[in-house]
């Protein structure tokens, strides 16, 4: 019993030692974050000295080059750039639109070319307008009805979700495959309303397919911003006739060579245990892309400073991976699992930063019931940081290829509100970015790093038999 | 025992029902003012037709013509003005400075006269600089080092610190004591550096008092922006002779008539329990006072329109009181519990929203354990807002004044990185306050009371003997 009592004794006084232990680690963290760290200046050069990194422009080359480098000066163990070719898609000269109700009467509105659409015709595109809420309507309406016309998506985000994502999610399908539909009922051509919560003149670009439609018929699909598209519908009802007018003269090129950034700190203990942390450097080319994802690049390159800044030595092999392409084509987060695979390489965790670099408030996490737990056994020593969102969903684009049931995947989830005022649009821009935000970020990123770093994750069950 | 069991069942499926229907009056909230709020209106109005609004302004008297008017579309049981006197300060022209290291060679630095202070003579004031990190150092550097100077405060915010506001009460006496202490040592003026946790070229103003100091020995005092003051320390360093110039004519008028805006729903139940929500309707001068407190304001005002909107009559009375003269002088928040007092008014539950109309994270209480307790036990009901914190603390300076302990205050808590970044400056423009952020603010607060109005407060315990 005295023994008993004893151990017992020694296993508090452990564990109280360890939780002060990381106590006080995750505050070295957060004070160097917020005092010394170097996110925000990173930010300001990719995005006010090099701006939009769209796949395959020489901006895209001047960020790999850049962070390379100011990865050599982190003093890591290694930093190597992973080789991948990467689509190239220009968008030309700039788009024009305009709605015509009667000829000669025209008011012009804000497009954008969606990325990976097809050029209008060289003098534009004009035709009558159907508005429909969806895809689905485009089934009932018939070839009758869509034929010859200009299909214009125009269901809004929902804006009674507290997480814009859910509502992103809810809309994001007119404008990735709007096209593809609408073709097939003999449009010429598709409006997307602009994927933002807010009222304004931003189109906000972003990724389409085409799927499987013949090159000849594939028909070129335009964001129009918000206030355009409610102008547009309430044209469209008071005037059914109304013509809509657009140019644009994007187009594919072939494909051309890019690299994703890669630094190491080699595990002490563990060095075949992978702990990588990552954002894509790509960016659409509107704004700066500060926060989608020139943040997330920048936050996850200080945790491993932010780390050697607090004198930790990681015990397992820590990553940093900005990845290439993830907005029109994720060739970047492809090439990285595939490389992983090919060298048997073992990724216990990774956790992507790709949600703005705005007030940090959590994460979410794509693992084992085990592991969940795992994690929020840790939730209290966020709580000081105002960190209290620990959510089983998706972690991030880039990551996803390296999922297997061994490990753990990871999303940090930013106060989403602000998101989507500047996702894709003209608007991303570094002036948006909060200097604490972003710091309070990387801070956050580190933290966990450190926690599965120090105690590691829940290995799978073996299947008996 | 069977009857016991049935009991248990009862309650159980009791506790299941008010539970859904506390979940379903929240959402329906939530969602009235996602879709459906007036607080953005209202502030663009406050804003970008009115203004800065500092007590005893032509802008104060629309601000509160206007609200008035918005309060009495609203359809509630009664509006009402409070008259109460206010100080009435004016800035005049703007200020001017520079600091001069040799004769002749000067730069200019901004700087804003700080609300209170005298003026300079009419040629403006010239001197050395002596820089002290707080008025503690005054005692050690006495007279001889002090007289004749300007003293220069330059302690900043706590960047470490994760609640901003924590950072700016440490800093804040160097603002609101530094030139009655100053005076003492024989300084003839105070520079303060801007209580701003970023870098900027933003002077921030701010209510500063000379106490008991004599009128003849008052000396003025200016805010110097961030990046203004590290000019001018580093240049102290360099060269300790500099001189620093300020001009500013700012003085005090006489007190004018100004006013609370009250509105008011009538308890179907206990009319006599009176909840109270505010902010305060003047601001300062150089922005607009978009969150600082217009957001306040508007959330307040549309608590009691969305609860009229989900169709929730409260029980309890339900005030809104918009304070004038929270800034410089708490005449409004003093005149209001005066009131109450004098009509043996009982205030159950009073919430204030003066910290930003930005995402709202919870609340701080101002109350008994015991109410603390029962508020715990909703923290679930805002789990799915992302509400999390609910902390013991301050409530608001407006509704301070009211406290007693047979009540419960609270303040909203709404996320802290970006406030002071615009407090009391320039940049409190209307464009930096998110619709969503202060729409979700709104609809935190709406919730709150209504759970107040359903639940009621534990009343205090009754002295024994």
């Amino acid at each position: 019993m005295i023994k008993k009592l004893f151990l017992l004794f020694l296993l508090t006084c452990w564990s109280g030692i360890a939780q002060s232990e990381d106590q006080k680690q995750i505050k070295a963290l957060y004070e160097a974050a917020l005092t010394e760290g170097k996110a925000h200046d990173w930010l300001n050069h990719l995005s006010n000295q090099i701006g939009g990194r769209l796949s395959g422009s020489i901006q895209a080359q001047r960020a790999v080059d850049y962070t390379k480098a100011q990865l050599d000066l982190l003093g890591l163990d290694r930093v190597w750039l992973q080789p991948v070719m990467v689509p190239k898609w220009v968008r030309g000269t700039p788009e024009f639109a305009y709605l015509e109700t009667v000829p000669g009467m025209s008011t012009n509105v804000p497009i954008c070319a969606l990325g990976g659409s097809v050029a209008t015709p060289l003098g534009g595109l004009k035709a009558e307008v159907i508005e429909v809420k969806g895809v689905e309507e485009l089934k009932a309406l018939g070839n009758a009805k869509i034929s010859g016309k200009i299909v214009f998506y125009n269901r809004p985000m929902d804006p009674t979700l507290i997480n814009t994502y859910a509502a992103y999610s809810g809309c994001v399908d007119q404008r990735y495959s709007g096209a593809e539909e609408a073709a097939k009922y003999g449009a010429v051509g598709v409006i997307v309303r602009s994927m933002s919560l807010r009222l304004d003149d931003y189109p906000h670009t972003g990724a389409m397919s085409y799927g499987d439609t013949p090159v000849n018929q594939r028909i070129p699909a335009a964001a129009i911003s918000t206030k355009g598209a409610n102008l547009l519908s309430a044209t469209l009802e008071l005037s059914p006739n109304t013509q809509f007018y657009f140019k644009q003269n994007c187009r594919q090129l072939e494909d051309v060579q890019s690299y994703n950034v890669v630094g190491e700190i080699r595990g002490s203990t563990y060095p075949e245990e992978i702990m990588m942390v990552g954002g894509h450097l790509d960016s659409w080319d509107l704004g700066d892309g500060s926060h989608d994802d020139g943040a997330g690049c920048v936050q996850s390159m200080d945790v491993l400073r932010l780390l050697k800044k607090t004198g930790y030595k990681p015990q397992r092999t820590l990553r940093v991976v900005l990845f290439m392409n993830e907005e029109n084509g994720l060739r970047g987060g492809n090439k990285y699992a595939q490389l992983a695979k090919e060298k048997g390489e073992k990724h216990i965790f990774a956790l992507e930063s790709d949600a703005g670099g705005f007030t940090p408030r959590g994460f979410s996490f794509d693992c084992s019931d085990a592991n969940f737990e795992k994690v929020q056994s840790w939730k209290e020593l966020f709580e000081p940081y105002l960190i209290h969102l620990f959510v089983k969903g998706g972690s991030g684009a880039d990551i996803g290829p390296l999922k297997n049931d061994d490990m753990v995947l990871a999303g940090l989830r930013p106060d989403s509100q602000r998101y989507f005022d500047h996702h894709h649009a003209e608007n991303d821009t570094f002036e948006h970015v909060n200097k604490r935000e972003l710091e309070l970020g990387a801070a956050t990123m580190a933290s966990l790093v450190y926690l599965f770093d120090k105690y590691g994750i829940v290995p799978p069950k073996k299947i008996k038999g």
